[in-house]
């Protein structure tokens, strides 16, 4: 496949994202969708760099990932991170066996030059993942949060502390100056892209960092193919992760419209679940009303299925002509 | 334990040499060990530095080494390495799942800016190792083949061509401007050293590489301490590896008298097996005759005993009064 005659963009945090991408990847033909994929989870970590969510997308479209955990591999053993604990070594961001090969690969050949794009490319085709992964950059962004315990990393925060610190306010270190991947930007003044799926990943962790792109942003302002927003809240709740805590933290009201208010002068389209059925014409965007839980492979293809017909009937971007008037 | 107060250095490179120093650290007091360690072997794989010498010595005398493959770590799992080969990456040299742990924390140590001897010495501490073990140089070096099929790096002969290429020449790069090491300088100068051992290693492949440093090349000329070498070649054949092979390429005399001219200006005394007993009086330096075949933890406890003692009727060193005079 080639990024060119990619038809669908998907825009994906880790687990969340990753289900959706998975049910769009299986009710498109192979080579229609491409995933842009947040990389400001990225850290090293015993030196070696680790892009939780462009692993857990690239996991979860091979079909080999933990889908008990949300993360790493299925059917993965431990034996590096046991004797790492044995000699004392740093034991918090588990590493397993199998999962360590992307890591030591990537950071060799980033140091050897190439792009985290060519690596992710590779990989992919060595996964035989049949969906394009584009990073959001391959310049280095780094998502920080202000909390009562100072300011933390993401992974610090996230995984270290469970996501207990109290947060004060979200930074994406050095967005403003990343360039945004070319290849994002020659997908999203494609031709053949039909449209853009915001997956339910947390607005503020996992697109977050991708919009705090400025050239990203302007390029998704102006792509002429509808972009529509799956929220990640479902009847005052979301599925897993810190989503509403943190929306609780930063003063967001908990519910699909602050999700619609959160993406204004992107989104075109809302999908919400049916128990938020009642807020649909409060969200300020045409709205789909379904079910969005997905516990099952075929709850992610009938969310990716309504997801597509939504933005059929959503084309061309109003927003898009706005913006290009 | 201290450098400052251990009483037997040995020399080592890995199988063979370790055999030795395991048998000294057996029937020394704790801490009256230190081994001197080839670090001409040292590679870059996959992004990691791999130094087999000083792994399977820090192995070994830490009793978790493999002894029936000679390298690598006793009920090892291969998981990595499976998965890098499904994945389609370099896969010639062999790392285990917990043999990983220590190339993954010297390597990030290292970038962080410690030396090989810190972390060699923090390495020996988490596996409870009670001898000292001292890398060479804590400068790379790096040893080269002249062969048939072109100049090959240490590994590229050993592991991925198995030792089958004629060789022509052996180079240390590097070794001419590598500092030697602090640590073993100042070992070889103090008062409490009474003797070195050189292991039944390599003398091209494994010593070589060590000789090659000028500075340690005079400091152990200059050492008061007798140095013993315990004779590779026993009846003409070596027990393990390129040895006798190497020895017929580069033109030289399969025979513990060889050893003894490698070694000259070092030596004050050699170790020869008793299958070659014959030659004790031709070798130009004394010579203890005994049993070298190291098979059982009895046999190394045994030839340890035997290559200290012999050391004590040596001392003061010959050698070192006329490098004084």
């Amino acid at each position: 496949m080639s990024i060119d005659t990619a038809r669908v963009l998907a825009i994906s945090g880790g687990i969340g994202g990753a289900k959706l991408a998975l049910g769009l990847q299986r009710v498109l033909p192979p080579g229609d969708l491409a995933v842009l994929v947040n990389t400001g989870d990225d850290f090293r970590h015993l030196g070696l760099l680790v892009c939780p969510d462009l692993d857990t997308v690239t996991y979860t479209l091979a079909g080999v990932a933990n889908t008990e955990t949300g993360w790493g591999r299925r059917g993965e053993t431990w034996n590096f991170i046991e004797e790492l604990a044995r000699l004392g070594g740093e034991t918090w961001f588990r590493l397993g066996d199998r999962d360590l090969v992307v890591h030591v690969e990537r950071t060799r050949r980033l140091a050897a030059g190439e792009s985290l794009t060519a690596v992710t490319e590779d990989l992919r085709r060595r996964f035989r993942v049949p969906s394009t992964l584009l990073p959001m950059s391959d310049d280095a962004v780094s998502t920080t949060l202000d909390t009562e315990a100072g300011t933390l990393q993401f992974q610090d925060y996230f995984v270290r502390r469970r996501c207990e610190p109290l947060v004060r306010a979200v930074h994406y270190a050095g967005a403003d100056v990343a360039a945004p991947s070319p290849a994002v930007l020659a997908l999203l003044a494609s031709a053949p892209l039909e449209c853009v799926v915001v997956c339910p990943s947390n607005p503020y962790l996992s697109i977050g960092p991708i919009l705090g792109v400025p050239g990203l942003r302007r390029a998704l302002e102006a792509c002429r193919a509808p972009i529509v927003v799956v929220s990640p809240v479902i009847g005052g709740r979301a599925v897993k992760g810190p989503t509403v805590k943190l929306m609780r933290e930063l003063g967001v009201e908990v519910s699909p419209r602050s999700i619609a208010r959160h993406y204004a002068g992107l989104v075109d389209g809302l999908v919400l679940d049916t128990v938020d059925a009642a807020l649909a014409p409060t969200v300020g965007v045409p709205a789909l009303v379904v079910p969005t839980l997905m516990q099952t492979l075929e709850d992610r293809e009938q969310l990716a299925r309504a997801a597509l017909s939504f933005a059929r009937t959503l084309a061309p971007s109003q927003r898009s002509r706005r913006a290009r008037a």
